[in-house]
């Protein structure tokens, strides 16, 4: 089926522009509250640098891609000065370590602001035009993705899939019905934030897909009795070596998998980053643990204990079955040929 | 160090006649709401078979044996005459099926009730006789069994534990404690009941033994970092040829500590259930999948999606590193000697 055939994917989350964008009318950039959504639909203004930067922080915005494509806009909000630009760009780099994107786009942004405050040119446009340039093609490389993706699955099959594996999940399982296949999509919750219980599964409603929660504990289970067809979840960063780290949780539901020889294919997206060769050159991020001792707000452990919040954890190559890209399936550990 | 050199347990959970008991006054079964405690502390009140039935079915008492003990003086509460006591033993065994202490307490505690009745003698007193006799001596497996898991650990160990392992446990870190060993338990929060976040971890705090608390998709995270040294829960059954089940998510975690060749030891109690051979005689409780969509009562999924609660997983024994039973340790593929 040709990409014209689809029509336009229902999930609100296939396209970036439904949930942040920059609005000229209040200076601000608006987020869709993605710590909240959908169980509250709530748009957080925000009008300053720091404002962004705490979005970030707390998680209003999540994902690799959309949080790069917030701190990007925000970058916009800085007073247009190359000592403010530079200043907003190591804060919002700032906010969090893990995924490429944002380290790849902030210094990009900030080369077009400062070469327009150099050339005389609004150097706020130059930020804005570069960064919704990078979310229209952000929305492409999802579609692509996710044709490749949806390519690799069989009418039937049983999904397996961690935390929120973004807009190219939506298009795998949109383009995989419009090529008639019937996908059963089962997300594990992931606590702490329950992404899985809220966005992913939220996704799969707006598309009519047949959608079964479970605990982050049940991947093995359900694999040993032959329920899993593939467990698939995207990434945060992919290595030049085809080692993976995404939403902590992923290596012990690959672990299962390649116990099980059950298929586990990466959302790779746009590929390997190549600035980070291995494994050891990622910086997995520890939140606070407090986070673990609470859920929406209550209280869910006794007092009197610490907690750990590691927000990624690292999955090797021979693990991978396949990374999937916008540019078709590379296995695992030949993903730098993407940039060949 | 002798056991009679240990002092009380602290934990409230070492001790089953803290949480279970048979009150004459009353004529009733008093049970700690262990779906609630600590964060709350309840004490349920059942008069009758029916309710001792729905407080096993609610997960008001939880834990192989314990949910076995409450049956058992839940059969007392019958109508003293043959049928009364068959319908009443028929009530109690449907309401669980994995675990086997319910599948041996209750015909045994039965055929006291029957000869007791035979012989014109009470039925009820026999069958509390036989039930308090049982909870005693379920008190020193639990301690026996500590004891022989405290001798296998080492002195600073990070001890990785899932849901609660029960008395067993307390018992083996307060003797590790004694032993002059500093033990630090990670337990997983373990949902959707979060016992790990509620039992596991107020038995640590009752014991000051300093705990941290991880979600259920951590653990192969944390190994990978080198932070644990071994991983130790508890079984609701342990067949004749070495496979354990337990709450699901421990086979994962099995399969994380595996491929990290970090030990893995289960608290195995009393032993093998001698009319257990293999896995494939374990019936897994599937459970109302609405626990899953729910936490302490609020929703924390979207709406239009199912869900999916196995409430054990199977691990099978080349992943284990051994056995802890009240008669030492065994290698799981010959815990079969415990009955030699």
């Amino acid at each position: 089926m040709t990409a014209q055939a689809i029509p336009p994917c229902p999930a609100v989350l296939s396209d970036r522009f439904n949930t942040l964008r920059y609005d000229p009318a209040q200076d601000a950039v608006i987020l869709l509250n993605r710590a909240k959504y959908p169980l509250t639909t709530e748009y957080v203004v925000c009008r300053s640098v720091e404002d962004v930067a705490r979005a970030i922080e707390t998680m209003i915005v999540q994902g690799g891609p959309p949080l790069a494509y917030a701190a990007g806009l925000g970058l916009a909000l800085a007073e247009p000065t190359e000592s403010a630009y530079r200043a907003a760009a190591e804060r919002l780099l700032a906010t969090r370590p893990t995924a490429d994107d944002l380290h790849h786009l902030i210094p990009a942004a900030l080369d077009r602001a400062l070469a327009a405050l150099a050339a005389g040119a609004d150097p706020k446009q130059a930020i804005l035009a570069y960064v919704n340039g990078e979310i229209e093609r952000g929305n492409q490389v999802s579609r692509a993705c996710g044709q490749h993706a949806a390519n690799l699955l069989n009418d039937g099959d049983t999904v397996l899939t961690h935390c929120i594996a973004g807009a190219a999940l939506c298009w795998m399982l949109w383009i995989a019905r419009h090529q008639g296949k019937t996908i059963h999509l089962i997300p594990t919750e992931t606590r702490p934030y329950l992404q899985g219980a809220r966005l992913t599964a939220q996704s799969a409603v707006e598309m009519g897909i047949r959608c079964t929660l479970i605990t982050d504990g049940m991947s093995a289970h359900l694999m040993s009795q032959g329920m899993i067809d593939k467990f698939i979840c995207a990434a945060d960063r992919v290595t030049m070596d085809g080692h993976i780290t995404n939403k902590v949780g992923t290596f012990q539901i690959a672990l299962a998998a390649h116990y099980h020889g059950i298929p586990f294919y990466v959302l790779g997206y746009d590929g390997p980053d190549p600035h980070t060769e291995s494994a050891d050159q990622i910086e997995i991020e520890w939140r606070d643990g407090r986070e673990v001792l609470y859920l929406a707000g209550q209280r869910t452990a006794v007092e009197g204990i610490e907690a750990l919040y590691p927000a990624f954890d690292i999955t090797p190559p021979h693990l991978i079955s396949g990374i999937v890209t916008d540019r078709g399936v590379f296995p695992a550990h030949l993903v730098r040929d993407y940039w060949r």
